[in-house]
């Protein structure tokens, strides 16, 4: 994978979907031709809602190019290790 | 795509992770070389999580081998439709 602008990076959180939407169409909108749209555990589906709604209702030319899944290992308070799962969805326009 | 047989598909619901993970071991135990998780809405965090421990922890030798994303619209009980992400993993061995 290419070495990427972090400021393409779209980390999808717990606020509502449309929050989301926006911040990839303003990345659009200030030049970029790439958005990626970044998640972990729970967020993973907003992830997806997010993706999808761009395509099909803002930006009709963008495509999905590509789509990453990995596990990340993160420490826990009580010690120890948790495993979480993590999507990356490459947008282009 | 090429056309799939409907047995190597594995549907994510609410049951726990694991549960998944196992239907996911028993088709390639059958024969199948891929097997499709697929899951709609909330449930696209879990389908991750099966595709990542499948991947990780039990058949070392499998590969992600596509990821397509994809929104349905379903019916509402006080009619109109309802649009839902879906998510489709293709897992090789």
């Amino acid at each position: 994978m290419a070495e990427e602008n972090k400021e393409n990076i779209v980390y999808i959180g717990k606020k509502p979907t449309m929050n989301y939407v926006l911040a990839v169409m303003t990345q659009f909108n200030s030049g970029s031709s790439e958005v990626v749209i970044r998640a972990r555990g729970r967020s993973i589906s907003r992830a997806v809602d997010v993706a999808e709604i761009v395509k099909n209702r803002f930006v009709p030319d963008s495509k999905i190019r590509d789509i990453q899944i990995s596990t990340e290992k993160l420490p826990r308070e009580e010690g120890g290790t948790v495993n979480v799962s993590c999507i990356e969805i490459y947008v282009t326009k």
